[in-house]
């Protein structure tokens, strides 16, 4: 009987657990967890704090029932601390007890964790970062006495968590150190529509502002920005997560530009040992360069290719396209591919397409606006990436331009591609054609 | 300059005249047409009657200042009856006076008309069609004194003005002769679950009804469906639509199985005579064989390509692959390609994967059902088609599978497919991607 151990319990590791199962049920699977909880979305957090989801049980993916049904060995509140030949070294969180576990395959999924930027004060009460339960439950109990949130960071969960303060009351501030919204995702001209919006729901925003300092003196007064203080009695810092590479580190697996180095096969350097998840850096699919997207999705993916090949499949796992969606305030707000800012880095000109127009027909009461940006590769009419924000149907919007792009499609094909209409649903023109329309003349002038 | 004059003022008259005039500005563009509105949205009827759009004038896609500016010359309430050499011969449906237009291009798009199948005593009042806003107009007139509706035939049109009846507060029965309903559309299992939430709208449906003979003297005063009667105060005739070819076989163009034959640049077999949208028969993507899919899509994509090429420009349009999309009551239905009993039809053997999964993460309060049928061919794995019935976001699902088809993508590349993911939009599982893992499994068989 093979044995797999999964260190993690995240959506990669869980992933990896139920797909080494099917895989091969005669396996055993034990997975060690430092959370006391099991597998749950991480992202849907900020929505338990904004109070559309009513409890954290709700984000729990999966049941113990179900876990002990398909013979998994649960083991939560451990941490793996060393490898020794084919025997993991696990220590019991609460008491330090060490066990030793023996295994012919091992999957790391350690995961990522907040990051901290060069703060000063940030052990003061009242300071929060949002990634685990524990970290929402702090946040929660202080929301009855916060009256102004500082917000550092306006990436995903920085938004996110702004729209859920709001909900409950609370003044938000948000600052980010760069010049725009979502900087790692949207082109200024599509981060500065969703600027808008943020801004009309009462959020205030600051860009270009660097925080330096909290203040206070044993819990939060105010934040220095740039050499400007805001008074406010919580802040959150949203500034990325940064992988969990200590454990592979410690046991010798090699490290790459950011996070555990694998092959298409997630397979470390070290025979017999994968990672998935957070953890671990793929490729970006069209640069074919390390990439850290920190996305479920790709975790979960990761995790099943890890839990097939651990028990004795053969799966392999590409790279990504860093495909992206959320949802903040009055827009969904999604992402595929490269941005002409990270296409221009990369050395490739570029052909953008770009229109404002309709989720429905125009004439339909209930139809939103939706804006498209599709970015082609003008030396082969490629498609490199494309931006969406729209009052709805963007994430399916993004699908549809990661396909293309995975299928290769060059301009022609989008503007040729079929799409359907039904005045209550899709305008009869399709604005990501239109998008691609302009882009074409553009490659015949 | 150069003379072109278009015969019909729907979607696709109205797109070959400003693609005409976008190509080259400096050709005249006449347009001639037996109803007296501008161009209107023909599908946006049933909301109408529904009473979500409030007027007439909403539908009208263009207005007669805009048409002004661009220079058309508009002869409304005109019809073409014949063309000698160069010349078209036009007569005004009013006073029968006939009107003499030279032209160097001609461009036909009389469209369609509303199928009447052989039953007894169609010319009862109250029996109606609804093609046309004056179809609708007498609808509308009529839904004060209706009290029970049959609307015979279960296509699109007939399920929109169930919805539609039934929000003026009157009964409905649908009689349909298939055995169910969108038959030209969905498979027997998909087809049944829209069905379900029909019936659950108290509308009541008779599937396998053949409609003989209207009863009434005047007035209409029920149907006799096979054997049986049943009591009612009003007919719909919604029973499809045949292309208008009249004015094109009086003019000598070749007409196909359905319809008008064109090439790929929508030129008919004279000359200089081009035509697109409903009156045209196109080419099936997948089978390769004559289709006449009666879409507002198509007509739109065929009056470009005349339009474009009428005026001395070089484009193609190669075919479709009948995507389309409607909502109806709970759900929104979409369809592209063959499915499983066309694709049986054509000698195909299939592969099918299909999933009922959620709108968004299953523990998002507003998440609903939404369930995916992807139809692959078994010999070579490509993707031949998809039924797709949801709560909502169908639509870009159908352009999604629409785009995959194009590109010939196979059973691995829709698995491999990246997608993207946030509790309030999307879930991490993808259920185009699920059901293709379904078929996936079943390819490995």
């Amino acid at each position: 009987m093979k044995r797999i151990v999964i260190v993690g319990f995240g959506t990669a590791g869980l992933r990896a657990a139920l797909s080494a199962k099917s895989q091969d049920p005669s396996v055993s699977v034990t997975v060690i967890s430092e959370e006391r909880y099991l597998t749950y979305s991480r992202c849907g957090l900020p929505f338990v704090i904004g109070g559309q989801i009513d409890s954290f049980e709700k984000l729990m993916v999966v049941s113990r029932n179900m876990l002990l049904r398909l013979g998994l060995d649960l083991m939560l509140g451990f941490r793996a601390v060393d490898v020794i030949g084919d025997t993991l070294y696990v220590e019991k969180v609460d008491s330090g007890e060490i066990k030793q576990i023996k295994f012919d395959s091992l999957i790391v999924a350690t995961g990522s964790q907040s990051y901290l930027p060069p703060i000063r004060n940030l052990n003061l009460n009242n300071v929060f970062t949002l990634r685990s339960i524990d970290d929402c439950v702090k946040i929660i109990n202080a929301l009855g006495k916060v009256k102004h949130f500082v917000i550092v960071g306006a990436g995903a969960i920085g938004l996110e968590c702004a729209e859920a303060f709001l909900r409950r009351g609370i003044k938000v501030h948000v600052v980010e150190l760069m010049p725009k919204v979502l900087p790692n995702i949207l082109d200024d001209d599509m981060a500065s529509i969703l600027q808008e919006s943020i801004v009309k729901h009462n959020v205030t925003l600051k860009l270009n502002g660097r925080v330096n300092e909290v203040l206070g003196s044993n819990t939060v007064e105010g934040v220095v920005v740039n050499d400007e203080i805001i008074d406010c009695d919580a802040v959150l810092v949203s500034t990325g997560v940064r992988a969990n590479v200590d454990f592979a580190k410690k046991i010798g697996l090699e490290i790459g530009s950011y996070a555990i180095k694998t092959n298409e096969f997630q397979e470390t350097s070290k025979a017999g040992i994968y990672s998935a998840g957070d953890c671990v850096e793929t490729r970006h699919l069209i640069t074919s360069k390390p990439f850290t997207p920190y996305l479920g999705t790709v975790a979960y993916k990761q995790g099943n290719v890890a839990g097939v090949n651990a028990a004795g499949g053969s799966m392999k796992f590409h790279g990504t396209l860093g495909s992206m969606v959320l949802k903040v305030f009055d827009y969904e707000i999604g992402a595929t591919g490269l941005n002409v800012e990270q296409a221009e880095k990369e050395g490739i000109k570029v052909i953008v397409g770009k229109t404002k127009w309709y989720t429905k027909a125009e004439y339909y009461p209930s139809h939103g606006d939706l804006t498209v940006k599709v970015i082609f590769n003008a030396d082969n009419g490629r498609l490199i990436g494309g931006q969406i924000i729209g009052v709805s149907d963007v994430a399916q919007r993004v699908n549809l331009l990661s396909a293309l792009i995975s299928m290769k499609a060059i301009v022609d094909d989008v503007v040729n591609m079929e799409t359907c209409y039904s005045p209550p649903v899709a305008d009869i023109i399709e604005p990501v054609v239109r998008a691609s329309e302009i882009a074409l003349k553009k490659f015949r002038k």
